[in-house]
């Protein structure tokens, strides 16, 4: 029986460690320092907490954390590595950058660790639906195979490490970049007295669009504060160089103004609810 | 029979002036110093070329004309219409912002010449096709009836001028602002790798928008220079104090990268067709 080991058990990794286990897996999940409620979610997935000693002697083990602790985490599992004789592979399954990522495989420098850069596109799987992409690059020997045999959607991207972290800076860009373009337009028409002529111009005009507004923008609110980090990382990865990071740190300052929104009255909230008829 | 009047004889002048013609209208044109092929398309259009003191006895003048040339074109019809008795109305119909709008209308203080806003939504009339919106504010006496009544599509907006100049700076804004970060994040993802696979989840998770991309970028090469103008249009609208501005300088930017791309060998508009299947 093969052993996975997921490092974080949140939403996302959970709801991976519950399709692990439903695929055959002996999944194995390591939550030091975590809240009760963690940790009951990872018991009620069929994961298995446990010390880092014995998270080592898995096959594969996945990093599925908040981006801000991608790197601490790989530098932690590297250590507790080091003296280990069989191998083991490594998967950061985090949206970072390529070059954040490119620091956590530094991290492994010398200690014998396969390092796999991965990102998950997708929804965590919610029973009855499609799960989400794991894309993996820098698998030459094809480590991730381990996890497509226990129920896994995972994508193999031919490239070196840095290739799926790409993906996913790029793909969110496109996703969350559109939900930010009609929440920054659809404030500027309220401000103007437009929104009106606006919704129904998007509706008749480019009613996909508008569609995917009407659920995509009432779905932010609460993820604003974690998409300014998100944002500000993709700007980073266009590099400074590159006039496009500045669409990227507008959009940071739009999802910092929502996530403010939501602490205070919910003002801009409530004015983007009522265009969009979710009064 | 009505006499309606267009500034600006070109793909869209000419387009709204033959409509107007079909729909019963006697219409007018100022070309004075255009070139002889905006001349030739004007007569084949129906429109009668004539004189700035033969345009101000028209019942109604639209100014159709680059968003730079807008105040100027303003400014010369006011000075000639000054000394006329007969009520005329002017109708601004440019891709301006709303402050610049309001610049436009202060031209006209004093003259008694009756000021509407107008923005134009969608493409020039085309055979079989349905024609573009006309978008009008500020007009409570209902004086663009003229317009509908000869077969314009015609949208009056509640509200002064300024709000139908800022429904076109939040459609623009939107609309090219999606083709923009499409093709921001499909140069980011051939950089790194990564385009192959993002191109296939973009068709599995979202193909609205893959169609959208795939049709809307390579359309956009040609006109790139001019949206630059259109995206700093927008930033200036959003203001220096909204963090959101910021994305529309970085789309300014990007536009006038393809531009320069476009006058030099094409590099990378040869990249996205080839990742779009356009080659």
């Amino acid at each position: 029986m093969a052993d996975i080991a997921i490092i974080g058990a949140g939403a996302m990794g959970s709801g991976i460690g519950r399709k692990l286990v439903e695929g055959g897996a002996n999944v194995l999940t390591y939550l030091e320092g975590r809240s009760a409620a963690t940790l009951e979610r990872a018991k009620a997935a069929g994961m298995q907490p446990c010390g880092l000693d014995r998270i080592v002697d898995a096959d594969i083990v996945l990093s599925i954390v908040p981006p801000a602790e991608a790197i601490g985490v790989a530098g932690k599992f590297a250590a507790a590595a080091r003296d280990r004789k069989e191998p083991v592979t490594f998967v950061d399954c985090n949206a970072i950058s390529p070059d954040t990522m490119r620091l956590v495989a530094a991290a492994f420098d010398g200690s014998g660790v396969d390092v796999l850069d991965g990102s998950i596109i997708g929804l965590p799987p919610q029973p009855g639906k499609r799960g989400p992409k794991l894309y993996v690059s820098g698998d030459p020997a094809n480590r991730s195979a381990l996890l497509a045999g226990h129920g896994l959607d995972v994508r193999r991207i031919e490239g070196p490490v840095g290739a799926a972290s790409a993906l996913k800076m790029c793909y969110a860009g496109i996703n969350k970049g559109v939900t930010g373009l009609g929440t920054a337009m659809f404030l500027a028409a309220i401000r103007s007295g437009a929104d009106q002529s606006l919704k129904r111009e998007l509706e008749e005009s480019a009613s996909d669009l508008d569609q995917k507004l009407s659920s995509g923008i009432p779905d932010m609110y609460a993820k604003a504060y974690r998409w300014v980090a998100e944002m500000e990382e993709i700007a980073a990865f266009l590099g400074k160089d590159d006039p496009v990071a500045l669409i990227f740190k507008g959009m940071a300052g739009l999802y910092r103004k929502m996530a403010e929104d939501r602490n205070a009255d919910g003002e801009l909230a409530a004015q983007l609810d009522g265009l969009l008829g979710r009064e």
